[in-house]
């Protein structure tokens, strides 16, 4: 029996950022900030993972990091029996997408699998199909979704016949936006920033974040910057995550104050994100007044100005 | 002591649907359905006022009908000593809004009371202020904004020292839109569409508005028809209000199948709105579709197929 290898390929995906505050689990956007991924699917019984960058000291570099399992979760799906004989892989990550930190680690990782196997395989899923399956592996859309498309995304999840269904509206803002984010130096888990949400929720704070949401749409696909000042506000996860980031409402000062548009949590944290506008040339400011604010409350941190990734996920 | 008179002004203001589903307590629209008011301020001690149209046997021609109070409440707040002379009135009001229907015609009463009196008073009062004044009068923002700049506005409202301003953002989306309306002959108080809504609402249920309003204005600003189709979906205030109209979800159910691309409350109800595309040309089989269900729920009902409007508050 002759072994088959596919072509090698090699994908960039980029780092991303949920919520964006008042876009509680529902709005993301994609920063300059890369996974990348080199991938072999073979016939053959082999097992290679080399990984360098943020994580490669932690991320186990055997079968059940979550790279791997997304490419078989994949290929699994698929339906062309000759699939299945696909029992190996060769791979090589580097990966500049801090971990655990709130800006899509886990998203670059599993998008980055899933896109490049099925450009291994001459795509035999749709982007959105790749969509779909990286939420279901994920469990939310609002990181995946800009990995995968690049830009703001704004996404719908349904669900229909236990099958998980995104509508994802992928825009590039109207606004030259630049964010400055500043990453403390300690994790916060997703899932121990989500069990300090409550269930229900005081109607007043639901109809809060409504307004802003539809302000923050309405600004970026419009460029009107008239409007920025409370669009980012959130009151349905960032108050009760104030207590996991020691010196959050003191970051978001200190970033207004040196001009930052708006502030927000990235992800469910612990990074903290502030935009500014390009015109304004203060993100050297933001970045340093948001390092010492974090400083001040005895949190090193490291802080990054970055660009809108316009992009997604890219073969390159 | 010789009496002054201002200048007889006629203004025009457009009737508006709020909510538009998941924008609940937030969005609104303003569409070509009019309240005009002709107005003179003097301060001779005299009270007239003619009212014709809509709710001219109910309105009560006395000054304790909204526009009068609304006129005084403008009056207060001016500087100038003069204006305290100003203690009489002529009206002559025209409507064609329906009253008490969820179609804005507190709003349009509102709206047309302190816009023609600022006019008379050649503009005391900057167009913000006069939306932050209806705000106070009403309530709330999401029928007045539109009333007073046409187009669809999203709001946000902000208390400062008791003091209420309202941030509005004035669009005129990107789809030409029609909208059919179905009236049906029955009134229905905001307050008591109010009662029936719970305080605290579930987390997954903010969610489902955020994601769907956020769809919506990235729809209407950038044109986009592709994921129209669950962007008008609301679970924070039409489940509720399903009870007090009866054949509500059955008239929506109709106008779907009669090719309706969202169907939501008009306000608080009891009127039910649907929108399509202009280039669809089924307003009319839609219009007939709404009708029909709510007579096989045996509610009488009136309908319209109605434009936007994009003027708002004018003087003609």
């Amino acid at each position: 029996m002759t072994e088959w290898t596919s072509k090698k390929i090699r994908v960039r995906v980029p780092a991303t950022s949920a919520n964006v505050g008042a876009g509680f689990d529902c709005l993301g956007f994609a920063v300059n900030l890369y996974t990348e991924l080199e991938l072999e699917l073979t016939t053959e019984d082999v097992f290679e993972f080399e990984i360098e960058g943020e994580g490669s000291a932690e991320i186990s570099a055997n079968k059940n990091n979550i790279v791997t399992t997304s490419i078989q979760k994949f290929l699994s799906r698929l339906k062309d029996p000759e699939s299945k004989k696909i029992i190996g892989m060769r791979m090589k990550m580097k990966n500049a997408v801090p971990v655990a930190r709130g800006l899509g680690s886990s998203a670059a990782a599993i998008v980055s699998g899933i896109f490049a196997a099925n450009e291994c395989l001459d795509r035999p899923m749709s982007k959105d199909e790749l969509l779909n399956l990286a939420t279901e592996i994920e469990g939310h859309p609002d990181n995946v979704a800009p990995a995968l498309f690049g830009n703001f995304t704004t996404n719908i999840t349904k669900t229909v016949n236990d099958q998980i269904f995104v509508d994802s509206f992928s825009f590039k803002p109207k606004l030259h936006l630049k964010f400055i984010v500043a990453v403390p130096k300690f994790k916060l888990s997703t899932k121990k920033a989500r069990a300090v949400l409550p269930r229900k929720v005081p109607r007043e704070d639901a109809i809060f974040n409504i307004s802003r949401v539809s302000m923050l749409i309405a600004s970026l696909t419009t460029g009107s910057e008239k409007f920025l000042a409370d669009a980012f506000d959130d009151r349905l996860h960032q108050p009760y995550r104030l207590k996991l980031i020691p010196g959050m409402d003191k970051v978001f000062d200190a970033a207004k104050k040196a001009g930052a548009v708006g502030v927000c949590l990235s992800g469910a944290g612990p990074s903290l994100m502030a935009f500014t506008l390009y015109r304004l040339r203060n993100a050297g400011d933001i970045s340093r007044a948001m390092y010492q604010a974090f400083l001040d409350n005895k949190i090193r941190s490291s802080t990054k100005v970055l660009n809108l990734d316009t992009t997604g996920a890219v073969v390159i």
